[in-house]
């Protein structure tokens, strides 16, 4: 049933897809879950998968953006997507137990996974600690293209969680190893995320993290070399400003990076303070971006154009592209820069569906990885926390609050379910209330991974 | 169009149904929206319509009831239809520009309606202050039955959009009209909230709010009448506790009124403080309770039986469902309240979807008016305001934070958008992001109201 691994019979996959899909509306308008109606039959539906991760991009962070940008009444690229659902999100203790508020490393294993795990911990197991395969891995070994892109660094938790498998998401490079004894190279184990992440090969890795690649391996083989000429002796082209990655060429693994740490932020701001801020406008260059830092659009544009040749069977790619400081942003009480992420994150959700227009076969799904804490409140509110009114692009006022932690110390991540929004083949499964590790099912299923 | 009107061709209807499911279905593979295949073609698909709104209840509502009674992996009945979306809820000021947080009064206008008001405005233009047709009007004028349930004071905001049309939403009885001058039966006016509830002759009304029918009209041709009076007059049966609502039979207007003010809530606890509260679990009988008190679910099923009988015209129903107190708990950071009333509200979620699956021309919608305070935040979490913390049913810990406004004074609404979900004729039409004036849209089109 893999039709779009060989390119050939579009066709007889359209009618198939619409005589499942007819099955499923049909389960749906009777008031029945159409889950149990998609199956394996569907398997192979898709030649691609984009999947975009606004991190921490709950409904409230995407209202925000909307108000300010496009207007209360407007429309997001993020909106347009025809099929939706509410997505749960929640993390385990080591026992298996609820922990309702998840971190992006637990998330992201949940989605990349299909398994819930602990917090902080990066596509292992919750008790045992046993790495867990992943969708990148799983579309590498059937032969697809893989992309992952960031504006993290690219050793941050929902980019690793795709290609490494580490107890502690702090053990980004050879010398954060500290929370991770039991994966140093030394103990026989995979090395840092860093390490991992080159291992993989995978075709295009673009984001931040530059300090993490510069490291030197202190353990193993590699003993004395970075993990940046570890990628140079394995073939990898290294490109750190958006005129190289634009010079680059399919062949050989791309990886970019374009920043020592996370890339710097699309938009400025004053940051919420208790009593609130005065009206205030954003700022929407950031001042530490320069032309040669390509934002998360530019990034993702550039990814399809590499990935879209045939990968080594003829087969399509996973691409898996992260709005990573939506969530940095939130924590920092930071609603300008907040909003600028998403704002960037959206372009590239219109990137995404804008290949997929060409390409019918590509399964886009955009969806975040947990909630946050900015709130919309009413102008004549006064928050227990921080807020900031802003001046919205259509001339409203818009006050959001910070309530999640007291002071300014980093707000916290909230446990809300948060909104799945798909276009293409299997589109339907995000329909109603899921979990994060159905994607990982649904994923697997559409490009027929084994 | 108005096959289901007659009751006589189900079968042509449903085909018809699944061809143009199967158009929206194909639409929304291709990745194209599917708004603009729903089109008139399907006006009158539906013979009854549920509507059922959770007042405040937003998806961190949900998920909060969802995580403490069934486990964050289990599945509420809200959580079990097909067709899912989002939906903003922004009010306007009076000249029509975004106002981002909207109270009950202009949201209910919005999907009754169809048009944006004002905060607190009942079914009322926003600058000149006219009256707005509303769907429970429309479908009585259509010949439909038509019915209104909450466990609020039948005069509170969300029923009153379907039945009223005030300048205030405090306007609730004769002697509450302070705010609505140019309402008054001395002024020409329609009189109070609990006046033109009466008038409208709906064939079931159910909820609290004795106080205000029982005040005394003091202008007008009913001077020295109370308005429950003036029910009694018009042929209205009046029932006041669960057992008398179970002995009224369809044939005239039901108007329940089982308490002075709001229902009693249904479950308690220790409400949100500064700093936390231990680890508490729900009190699931609340005190104010009596076996004469119906509960939402209750109340859901007697309607429904009421209204089953074919409406003048042999044509079916309309039928709004309000979980009030979801909200009003929300507001007083309870968060045992807030699960208990959003509890007693999926139960009748379930009402309505036990119904819809013996009368498949029923479509049933249930959503939100706005979104509210709690944020379920890390157990390491210090809120900036009042919080929590529940032992869930499963035993985890669920920390719930509400920090929209500072003090014990009252926690505010929240501007972002909320969960729409549907099944039946037309619950496509949810899907991805709408406003909740397109609802409007939906049910007309659905029940063909001219």
């Amino acid at each position: 049933m893999r039709t779009w691994a060989t390119g050939k019979r579009p066709h007889r996959h359209r009618a198939l897809g619409a005589a499942l899909l007819l099955l499923a509306a049909s389960a749906a308008a009777a008031g029945t879950s159409a889950p149990a109606a998609a199956g394996g039959e569907a398997a192979g539906a898709a030649r691609n998968v984009i999947l975009l991760i606004g991190d921490g991009m709950g409904d409230s962070e995407i209202t925000l953006a909307r108000n300010y940008t496009v207007g209360a009444g407007g429309r997001l690229h993020l909106d347009r997507f025809p099929m939706t659902g509410s997505y749960t999100t929640y993390a385990v203790d080591k026992d298996g137990r609820p922990d309702y508020v998840t971190d992006s490393a637990a998330s992201a294993t949940g989605w990349a996974t299909g398994h819930k795990t602990v917090n902080g911990r990066i596509s292992k197991t919750p008790d045992t600690d046993r790495p867990l395969p992943t969708l990148l891995e799983l579309a590498r070994n059937n032969g697809l293209s893989t992309g992952s892109v960031t504006t993290a660094e690219l050793t941050d938790a929902t980019p690793a969680a795709l290609v490494a498998h580490v107890a502690d998401r702090s053990c980004q490079g050879p010398a954060d190893m500290r929370d991770c004894p039991g994966d140093t190279r030394e103990r026989g184990g995979a090395g840092s995320i860093a390490e991992q992440s080159v291992a993989h090969d995978v075709d295009v890795l673009l984001g931040g993290g530059r300090q993490r690649f510069d490291q030197t391996v202190t353990e193993g083989p590699d003993r004395g070399r970075t993990v940046t000429e570890l990628a140079l002796r394995r073939g990898h082209r290294i490109v750190t400003d958006a005129r190289e990655l634009a010079a680059a060429r399919p062949g050989r693994p791309v990886l970019g990076l374009f920043a020592p740490e996370t890339l710097p932020l699309e938009w400025t701001g004053a940051p919420a303070v208790q009593g609130g801020t005065a009206p205030q406008r954003c700022v929407t260059a950031g001042p530490g971006r320069s032309a040669g830092t390509p934002d998360l659009e530019t990034m993702t544009r550039q990814a399809l154009r590499l990935l879209e040749r045939p990968g080594r069977a003829g087969k399509g790619f996973f691409l898996q592209v992260e709005g990573a400081s939506i969530d940095k942003t939130d924590h920092d009480a930071d609603p300008c820069g907040q909003i600028g992420e998403t704002v960037a994150f959206d372009r590239a959700v219109r990137a995404a569906r804008d290949y997929a227009a060409g390409h019918p076969g590509t399964l886009v799904v955009a969806t975040a990885d947990h909630g946050h804490s900015s709130q919309i409140v009413p102008l004549a509110a006064r928050p227990a926390g921080l807020s900031s009114t802003l001046i919205t692009d259509e001339g409203g006022l818009m006050k959001v609050g910070y309530g999640t932690h007291a002071g300014e110390e980093g707000q916290e991540h909230s446990g809300v379910q948060v909104r799945i929004a798909a276009q293409g083949p299997l589109a339907r499964r995000v329909l109603g209330v899921t979990d994060q590790t159905e994607l990982f099912t649904t994923i697997r299923t559409a490009l027929a991974l084994r």
